[in-house]
């Protein structure tokens, strides 16, 4: 009998060309999960990803699916995938889901989060999670040109050009500032969804913002201009984390073997 | 005229044999610098550290100091080695101190922190600087074991075999365990020196406190047995952070060069 298990997963981006490859010969998050499958269950398994992560980014809660007939008890597939994986991915939860269950096309909402460290000198054991700005930044003004993100809009000017997607309109639910205080600054974005560098081009462009050399009004005039070559720099990988990634409750009340 | 030149130095010593070298082939912290430095002022220099960290052992506040006849300012040191420097090695302070100054002779105190990981699963962006112990730790006893060892003792309990120490008489200023309310603790081990995989055996020992391998009344005969076959397991070198370095005020009230 088939069965639907969704994991999910964490990993350290840093050494892998992102969730997803782009070719066969790239180490990626989706292989790595494919070939301990593979030890696992003696079969050939696709992993499905709620999305790609570029290459360097990280994940605190990425959530995959795959259809299995392995019996493995719901509760010993996070153990065994972990003794099987290398130590930079860890699968922090597994459940039986219905047959149905899609971790891409189920998912209703993405958090992402993007790391500053804005002191002199980076720390240097968060320095891989962490995109180092030595220069001052203004806070209140990064969180108005958060704001003006929510809502729904067309957002090419934080699209890639590189994007294949036909409509550029996301709705984004938040997007927030927090300072830890330390010089630290996570921005939150939670989304329907994410455009080809979506994330990072916010952070970049965010950052310029705080550094003075945007205005608000001109950010203002960028969510509107549809734009790629308005807007900032695309912020570097290393800063960023797939926070979480949010479904209905219905894709999990109709099992039997939810851990609650 | 020579200089007497104070670093401050962190480091994600995950990439490196140590501090200090055994061999002249090894990878260390010390050898990095004294590239920078042969880099930056032309000349050979030897960098003094406060003390050996081990393989894998990380550093937020090493200090360092070394004789210099460059005229570099003193508000330069610090960005002109992080650009020579690889970026698991960053210098967060530099100031120029009196020539009978030496990083080892003159210090008074040191801390490390060793950290544990005590949740079910890592947290895959902290494990290279976490020992993960998934099994439940009895927090108030961890906190009574290190306890007894504050005080002036003879740790040679708590000292590697491989010691060539004529005296394992220390004095611990401080030993506590702070816990972050997310399943992680830290323990400050504070001292006027430490002995060869010191604080790792500590960690070791007292995790099989919090494990309930060995009972607070073993562990005080322990103290008093010195005898290293009777005590734990050398945690792993990743957990642990040389935290900081403490010197006297007229190590550098001397100096008119200090920044406050």
């Amino acid at each position: 009998m088939m069965r639907n298990i969704m994991l999910t997963v964490s990993y350290d981006g840093t050494e892998y060309h992102g969730f997803q490859a782009q070719s066969h010969t790239e180490r990626t998050i989706q292989t790595q999960l494919e070939l301990a499958l593979r030890k696992l269950t003696g079969a050939e398994t696709s992993v499905i990803g709620s999305g790609r992560t570029d290459a360097g980014v990280h994940a605190r809660a990425q959530v995959v699916n795959f259809l299995t007939s392995s019996r493995i008890p719901e509760n010993r597939w996070a153990l065994a995938m972990n003794s099987l994986l290398p130590d930079d991915i860890v699968v922090t939860d597994a459940r039986e889901v219905p047959l149905d269950f899609h971790a891409r096309k189920s998912a209703k909402r993405k958090t992402y989060r993007y790391t500053i460290d804005n002191n002199r000198f980076p720390d240097v054991l968060q320095r891989r999670y962490r995109c180092h700005v030595p220069l001052p930044l203004d806070e209140e003004r990064m969180r108005q040109a958060l704001k003006l993100l929510e809502g729904e809009h067309d957002f090419t000017s934080f699209c890639s050009v590189r994007s294949t997607q036909k409509s550029h309109v996301r709705t984004i639910y938040e997007a927030e500032l927090e300072a830890d205080g330390d010089g630290v600054y996570h921005i939150y974005v939670t989304g329907n969804g994410f455009l080809y560098n979506m994330v990072r081009i916010i952070a970049g462009t965010v950052i310029e913002v705080g550094l003075g050399k945007r205005t608000i009004e001109q950010f203002a005039a960028l969510v509107e201009a549809r734009d790629r070559t308005k807007s900032g720099i695309t912020a570097p990988p290393h800063g960023l984390v797939l926070w979480k990634v949010d479904y209905d409750h219905e894709n999990f009340l109709d099992s039997v073997h939810v851990i609650l």
